[in-house]
């Protein structure tokens, strides 16, 4: 199969009317065609639950980490695992981003078909299938692709099938440490990396190191992570095992971005190289682990503390109160099919009932205790003004798996209004 | 809208080159084409990770419900929210189902245009945008849809909602417990609820009484509800509450259906009355809560025990080594993203290196101890012929929350090669 018969005019662009989330549709209809039918989320016009992005928080959050990551001097490549959302992707790199991290052959395919240009696949490249997509999309001169490295099996597996396609393939080293995920633990690893590397030198190009601190927990810990990574680079430039500049160097989740740039700021690296962090969950932000991660930094980090706010929550999801069965329960139409539930259940944010003018604050007592596949029960006190058919939009917990239960997701202004939808492809 | 515009021809029934876990397409294609390209597990012609369903083990699945429910001269209604796959839902039908059980309008919208003329929703209608879901499928006078309520808010909002669109809506009540999910706890709502019913039943038809004992765990309790259910039943019908004949009585998850066939049968309710159960995991079956519980069933049920075999897990999720940088631990491309991992983390079952025959079961000693979003990392004994780009197959638990991770999962015969794919729709 070549490149070039893989469009996306092919693909046939367009939402499905058999997505949740939406108001109903008669056809599958194109996301600007259907943002201009002026469904408003008060008027009921969506069928809830639904998810929904906030646009004006989204651009904040886009300018925020943009201004962060600038001011340091390094380069954004936001992962896009996290919201998989194309349209998305378009905006981060519209505000900026020099390139989208991805996490597989699959996820890296799906953003070069909506015509993503530079991506790391910070993730091992494993199987022949995966190789072959990745493969395929090397037949672009112009898509710059990048891949982890981190054991000698990998690099031959990797070596044999880029040499028998006789293309290159622009490979990192991952770094890991002890009780962590992938990435080489000690200079034994290493040695046979570098050996197996040096082998397949004319097909596997190493350009850069490659990290995530994210496995550590402890401050310390991590800074030591990274200036590991700092050495290592060096010496492998001594060595002259690069065989061009820049030399990538790589960190960075969503939680410790201000340390990884503190760091691989302070070592004064130079020309030669280039960083390249890679938060993801910025972009919607939530009200969880990441509310939590974001407060450390703003407490921390003086150039984050000198900017506008911090992040800000851009997606909810909202549903309906369907029963109230008892006088501290209500049951809410919104389960584990709806929204992430691995480190924290939603947290209600908003009440709304048809006929009032907006949505007023929820009382910060109510609380879901539970969640079912399609259900979640929410604590409230005896006497709460709370009725079967009202509206909650609750704040969420992970975006990553939150965006993976929608297909679509509408973006809404400032009144409610939608203006435009956002796909996903997981 | 008009419903002959809602027709399943304009939604071009295609599956997407985008989504993972197929090989590479370069168009969109119909599953038949798919299945006819020749595509095995075992020659690695799928993209992994992959969610696989073995066609042996389905049908068995399918056989053996079908065969339990029919020996107590009930009809089965499966819980389609657990795999939103109407390929699926067309199997069970084929195999004798009465109709389908869904959660939401949503999905009720989606088995319509997939062919499904019976659903029981088993859950409260909520909503405008919801409830108009519905009343345009009701336009087909040969879509026969049940709905729950449990409170007089909600049959004020459904009858002054459907009496506007002139159209009758056959409801049944839910019965609940203290301290469960939605459903008439008491016989003060339960008054309150048949005065509301009597003030709309010009539009609102009582057709039945339904429970979910599932919300409970223990079975003297079950036995206990489901007793209250059958009571209620009969009360009801001795009042005149049901206009019509069948009375349907429903209940019955997938852990504890055996007691809900026992109770329900032990009541001869004779033939006013149509008993329907709905369990939904039985078709996949796991090696999780619902194996449990199908041993369960096994030991206390004389039908379940004169069956050949019990259920069989028909779902698994392979995926690639991607790294073994410790001697105890290697690193699974498998995620969160990838299987459910709430009632407990997919279970290695099978281990295929490139090149040898088949799959063989992997060592009892090889375990998840944690899922990321993207990856798993898997505990092994030093010395474990296990190498990086081996495959792995992974038992799972809880399917409901494994199918919506995928949008196409193809179906294989007993040589893991491709015959048939489904789609899912979330």
């Amino acid at each position: 199969m070549q490149l070039e018969r893989l469009d996306m005019s092919s693909f046939a662009n367009l939402v499905s009317p058999l997505n949740k989330g939406l108001g109903l549709l008669d056809r599958a209809q194109e996301p600007g065609e259907i943002a201009r039918r002026g469904w408003n989320l008060l008027h009921e016009d969506l069928t809830l639950p639904a998810a929904v992005l906030y646009q004006d928080m989204l651009l904040h959050n886009l300018d925020w980490m943009q201004g962060f990551i600038s001011t340091y001097g390094m380069s954004l490549a936001p992962h896009g695992k996290t919201t998989m959302a194309p349209h998305l992707f378009e905006m981060q790199l519209r505000h900026g981003a020099w390139g989208i991290t991805l996490a597989t052959a699959h996820q890296t395919l799906v953003a070069y078909l909506h015509g993503v240009r530079r991506v790391i696949m910070a993730n091992q490249l494993i199987g022949r299938e995966n190789m072959a997509v990745i493969a395929r999309l090397l037949q672009d001169e112009k898509f710059d692709f990048y891949c982890l490295v981190d054991s000698a099996a990998q690099v031959e597996q990797l070596g044999s099938y880029f040499s028998n396609c006789r293309q290159h393939l622009q490979v990192m080293i991952e770094l890991g440490v002890m009780g962590g995920r992938s990435g080489v633990r000690d200079d034994e690893q290493l040695q046979t990396l570098l050996t197996a590397l040096a082998h397949w030198r004319e097909t596997l190009l190493l350009r850069g190191i490659e990290l995530y601190e994210g496995v550590l927990d402890d401050e310390a810990s991590i800074r030591s992570f990274l200036c590991r990574a700092v050495d290592l680079a060096r010496r492998l430039d001594a060595e002259g095992r690069f065989p061009r500049t820049p030399i990538l160097l790589s960190g960075a989740g969503s939680a410790w971005y201000d340390v990884v740039a503190e760091e691989f700021s302070a070592a004064n690296l130079g020309d030669r190289f280039h960083v390249i962090l890679r938060p993801g969950c910025y972009l919607t932000h939530d009200v969880g682990a990441y509310r939590q991660a974001q407060a450390g930094i703003l407490d921390r980090n003086p150039v984050a503390r000198k900017m506008r706010e911090g992040l800000l929550p851009a997606l909810q999801i909202w549903a309906y109160v369907q029963s109230v069965p008892e006088a501290e329960r209500a049951i809410i139409a919104l389960g584990k099919r709806d929204a992430a539930f691995d480190s924290g259940l939603p947290v209600p944010a908003l009440h709304f009932r048809f006929g009032h003018v907006s949505p007023k604050a929820s009382p910060s007592h109510w609380k879901l205790t539970k969640m079912m596949d399609q259900h979640a029960y929410m604590q409230m006190s005896q006497g709460d003004d709370l009725r079967v058919g009202d509206m909650i939009g609750f704040d969420i917990c992970h975006p990553c798996l939150t965006f993976d239960k929608w297909r679509t997701i509408p973006i809404l202004d400032s009144r409610y209004q939608v203006v435009d939808i956002v796909q996903t492809f997981f």
